[in-house]
């Protein structure tokens, strides 16, 4: 960090610079990397040090003590200052909040940024600052989905940063939503992929425990996401472990609009829908709890044979069939489904429904083995928080299929106890379940 | 059409029959794509008739005497019945938009789709219907998007169909946005690209005057956009030419964010930018006319030459420096203009500001020769209208860039002669100025 930050001198104080008097361009931005590469720095982002000074975050944020020291960079426009406070006077602003996104150059991001940075996720009084991380691979790609935020004049996206260096991009961060992950090569077993993303996300979770906000809150989006989850949590272990989930909301949203096809339907008349375990093709879409109309599904759809037999299937094939159609994979809907993880932790659940998210099971009620991230039914007040639903029925179907994607779970922990500090790794993972297309 | 409808006759009459009595599923579609396929069908689309029966739209219609025939077709679970009526007590509904937006298995469409049918454009309380028109070559394709709009459960959309028809997707319809076109070939003259894309448009254009709402707003986003849109309001007579545009949004916000990086304030301090003429490398990004923070640019910005020479230059290319990074087109910051510029229509525009469209020119009070889409400064009171901003300032520099524009659009107006009803077509189109990467 020092030695980046020798590497731009001139840059360093432009805070202090009356903004009429600065006129800076993209232009500057990459004679600057230049300058800032190989081989003194172990970084590798954007180099305008002029982000939103600190009294410029209006009365409701505390005081802000600490210097600004290893402060990521911010890119182009977003490196202007503003007058928050001359806004105030029109509008009640809230609190910038800093959302740090992984894989930012990859096509969920390229859906998921520009919801974050239009309000739809957060609110229309929501000031946002999206930290973008990713790949020395992809960097100027990351630098193109800056220039598009840039040209896209959201009002309410007040800080845009850019790098590859996670210490950077998760400094302070409240949100850190982690997409990126390494897909399969040619060739790859099951138990590359879990170490190779898993060296990944121990480096993340490492990078969060050091610089995040105590109270970030990850969603874990990246494959194998239920394993991905626990190792980061255990390399986070001043963040609290509730604060971890692995996205299991695609599936959910997926499972309600199958039953509503099959009940003819309108979705919105699903409610209730768990997907219970790991985001793979053990998972259980659990139709005993689901609603339809306020009624339990297995009264409105009489073919329980369907139920048992095809509609789990066709939950786990979705993505699979959708890429054979479209030729790529679900990336607007799975942004969809990030924001819609995001928006039922910032806002009251409707009363008597849930939402599934894949969570820290040490404490569950339900029996499920403790130290796993597995996906349960949740509730939350609105404050980034949630609980586990306690009245849940369960049968011998639903409790053998649960048994199965915790074994899966607890056999996907074997194989990575050298990331979370629990000795060798011994990996006896029976077979490859991996959703279709999600390698 | 008849012939197609003789190949479903199961299906015809569901919407008579109770939803719980039904099961339609993907698999349904795909063996009725098959059976109304070839020799039998000049058209290609799915084949479920079923989608919202005229008595479920709720009291404000108008009602509806005409017969359902030609009626296009649903996709999956948006086949599926629903009570708007049930929902009246809780929550008042506006009458169902339809809108149709062509290129719709595209990466712009991809984005703008899912901001369609979540609300962001047009309202929390508007329900959507969207049509989406593709070509024989990207069908497939066309499905998985209508899954993902499936599995991305908005409450609001409430009808999807697909079609390669344009007859069956501008049905009724309350705005074509009109995003598909050929991309030149290797070796293809400007002149070639005009006639080929020019076809398109005029069947687009007869089709919405056959079957569109006698007050369809159509945005046209396929290039050349400005010609594209003089071909399609001349095969629409039944429509006023003033309902079409052409999209220069995208420039506009361009053009704002270099302002903005210049003058070295955020961009919501920038206001009043027009984007002059045709959507090529002849556009005039207007900054004598344009405010930063209520100032003239030129008491802000005292660098005038850079304004002269440098800033046009900068937001011509910067489509083409954004290819270059993210190795795409600028589909998501498209998509972000294409929902500015319609919610420029229907939302009053700020007190003292305007905002940049490609219209009609007839009767245009700046001297701009008549009878081409040209993009001036307009104002709307958010009722889909819009009026031309009269109080506009004008000098050399200005004007001459113009007069060059506006000689560019007459030239490719002689080029396309043959399909706006002007004799046969003399093309010739002095020098190439599509912008990089909108070939």
């Amino acid at each position: 960090m020092a030695v980046a930050e020798l590497s731009t001198p001139s840059f360093i104080n432009t805070r202090l610079v009356h903004p009429s008097k600065l006129s800076f361009s993209t232009t500057h931005l990459h004679s600057h990397r230049r300058l800032a590469f190989p081989p003194l720095s172990r970084t590798h982002n954007a180099r305008i040090s002029c982000s939103l000074a600190p009294n410029q975050v209006q009365a409701p944020a505390p005081a802000q003590t600490e210097e600004p020291k290893n402060k990521p960079e911010c890119y182009g426009v977003f490196c202007l200052t503003y007058d928050l406070k001359a806004e105030e006077e029109t509008k009640s602003w809230k609190k910038l909040i800093n959302v740090a996104v992984s894989g930012a150059a990859g096509m969920i991001s390229n859906h998921l940024l520009f919801k974050l940075a239009s309000g739809e996720v957060f609110g229309a009084d929501q000031p946002v600052a999206l930290k973008l991380l990713g790949s020395e691979r992809s960097f100027e790609a990351l630098e193109g989905v800056a220039m598009e935020l840039e040209d896209s004049l959201f009002p309410l996206l007040r800080e845009v940063i850019i790098s590859i260096d996670p210490y950077e991009v998760f400094q302070d961060v409240d949100w850190a939503l982690l997409i990126g992950a390494k897909p399969r090569g040619p060739g790859m077993e099951r138990a590359d992929l879990l170490d190779i993303n898993g060296q990944i996300f121990a480096a993340q979770g490492k990078a969060l425990n050091a610089v995040a906000s105590r109270n970030v809150k990850v969603i874990v989006v990246g494959n194998p996401c239920n394993t991905n989850a626990l190792i980061c949590l255990k390399n986070a272990p001043n963040i609290p472990a509730k604060n971890f989930h692995a996205l299991t909301r695609l599936d959910e949203n997926r499972a309600k609009c199958q039953l509503a096809l099959k009940a003819g339907v309108f979705y919105d008349k699903v409610s209730n829908v768990t997907i219970w375990g790991n985001h793979s093709t053990t998972q259980v879409p659990d139709f005993l709890n689901a609603r339809i109309d306020g009624l339990p599904v297995k009264e409105v759809i009489k073919d329980h044979k369907w139920l048992e037999e095809e509609f789990t299937h066709k939950v786990q094939t979705r993505g699979g069939a959708l890429i054979k159609k479209w030729g790529r994979s679900s990336a607007a809907s799975t942004s969809v489904s990030i924001v819609d993880a995001i928006k039922s932790l910032v806002n009251p659940t409707p009363e008597g429904d849930w939402f599934s998210s894949g969570v820290y099971t040490t404490g569950n009620p339900y029996g499920i083995a403790e130290d796993i991230v597995f996906s349960m039914p949740c509730r939350s007040k609105g404050d980034g928080d949630y609980e586990l639903v306690k009245d849940i029925k369960f049968d011998d179907y639903l409790l053998k299929r649960i048994t199965k994607s915790e074994a899966e779970l607890l056999a996907e922990k074997r194989c990575v106890g050298h990331l979370i500090g629990q000795g060798i790794a011994f990996c006896d993972l029976p077979e490859d379940t991996m959703l279709p297309g999600e390698m």
